[in-house]
């Protein structure tokens, strides 16, 4: 985290950080080349579209933007979000969707994980779709979300010598066969990676409130192993770096944005990208202001939509 | 921590780590006038008692010694344990066990925790059973091992707003749900107590593995909440000033004899009393050699009947 760091105090002693405005925003515009989109408190909340939204992006890619969909959120596949789109009116194709679950199946990829060992995730659908797609043999995961431990004495817990990888995710079925069997994996399988598709603390799975993140998850596998995860969404750099080689488009020429300061906001400069913050999700004013935040975005609004009614 | 730290590093340098023998034995016994044991891996394993306890145990009372109990596992009540002890043919009385799940109900007294507000349990029965007797009013425990989260839009969870203190510990039925709770508790309860048991990272729940200690269970909380809880069991100083105010023994005048560096010893050590490691449970020869390893002993020896056959 130092480089992050150090990162966000130069921009913070760099940057004002402004409200969107009539004039910034043709500035923005023509300064940027591909937006980079949080979904969850940008796009949409929990299963309400936030006002204005298709309205936006078609005209966003009426003027030649590239748009793409970067979520955390692990537990749907790319596929399942083009639905959710979909759902919603928005017509979005596969290739524009880089969830964290995806994210995870392209640094095994990318980092050449072998075919014939095995993926024990502790998280939902979308971690094992992925996985799949890409070609990996995954275990765990929603199969194992009813499984329960009885101990009794001389019981043995059995686990898969060749798995070669733990991914962790939000997971609403976690219980103790999973912990378990996650621990046993990374703690006596040599080499076994232990991948976090993210650490977010909590996040809007409702409406109403906010409930434990893929944060909490990751930090009980980190408690029993005393490991420490390789991240592989926001902020992480992983992901950016997988974009970058995929679109030609310089980070320089591309803007985060998002409704998160210790993750989209982050990401996006950790990445050196433009980012703008929008206040329909997690963050508000005052979260913004206040004096402990160190990680200013170099534009905020209150929504998406904004960007073209300030046009 | 860094008191620890510090603590550990000057008996690091002063202290050699010796072989229990039949010279330093006589010294040890001259010494002390009151033994410290933890239980697992020390006076069992699993459910089966190592080899030699009960004549230790005996020979130790006759020679006036005091012996006191103390365990990290909150799954059992004092009463639960002394009903161990008398299944293994060892009589002990309630008044010498010291559990975390006691320690957590003696936190809540000694800091006069109001006893119309409530406390959320996550974990086993031990931690409801101490906090009962100790006169507080606790909810969740076993009674939410079952209950499942049904996520929909628009759905609210609710918490009890009378809850001021979320107690963790062991908890081989952990869930969502319970997360969510003690989580909405510590975020949105005015003053609540994040109160852990202990933070072990495994333990051996049985004698053929080691399985996920509370600490899994206190760090998923942690990373929901980003709070740090209030640790009660060893080695927090909690339950050894307990300990000072109950029996009028000085600490230098205690040996505590544990299997686990970084709980037990470092327990000990942070009190100043004697310290003798049992190579009969978590650690081994070469884990206590380990150059990475800080926490050293002044004693250690294979198994506590050493102590009166090395006489």
């Amino acid at each position: 985290m130092d480089g992050q760091n150090s990162k966000s105090t130069t921009i913070d002693d760099k940057m004002s950080c402004q409200p969107l405005s009539h004039h910034n925003t043709r500035n923005l515009l023509d300064s940027v080349d591909a937006f980079l989109f949080d979904c969850d408190g940008v796009i949409w909340k929990g299963d309400a579209l936030i006002d204005g939204v298709p309205e936006t992006l078609e005209k966003l890619r009426s003027m030649g933007k590239k748009l793409i969909f970067v979520t955390n959120n692990s537990t749907k596949s790319r596929k399942q979000y083009a639905k959710k789109f979909l759902s919603l009116g928005i017509s979005v194709s596969e290739d524009e969707i880089f969830s964290s679950s995806f994210a995870a199946a392209m640094y095994l990829k990318v980092n050449q994980f072998p075919k014939e060992k095995k993926v024990y995730v502790i998280g939902e659908e979308g971690i094992g779709e992925e996985l799949e797609l890409a070609g990996f043999t995954s275990l765990g995961g929603p199969e194992d979300g009813k499984k329960t431990v009885h101990l009794k004495p001389n019981y043995l817990f059995e686990h898969d010598k060749n798995v070669g990888a733990v991914v962790v995710g939000l997971d609403q079925y976690i219980n103790f066969y999973k912990l378990q069997y996650g621990t046993l994996c990374i703690r006596e399988n040599p080499g076994c990676l232990f991948i976090a598709t993210n650490r977010d603390a909590v996040g809007h799975l409702t409406d109403q409130q906010e409930w434990p993140g893929a944060g909490c998850m990751v930090a009980a596998i980190c408690g029993t192993t005393q490991k420490e995860p390789i991240v592989v969404g926001k902020p992480s750099t992983f992901l950016m770096d997988f974009l970058l080689q995929k679109f030609n488009i310089p980070t320089s020429r591309m803007c985060m944005v998002g409704d998160r300061l210790d993750t989209d906001i982050l990401f996006g400069q950790n990445a050196g990208c433009t980012t703008l913050l929008v206040l329909s999700g997690v963050t508000n004013m005052s979260d913004l202001q206040d004096s402990s935040n160190l990680i200013r975005p170099e534009y905020f609004t209150n929504q998406v939509s904004d960007i073209i009614r300030l046009l």
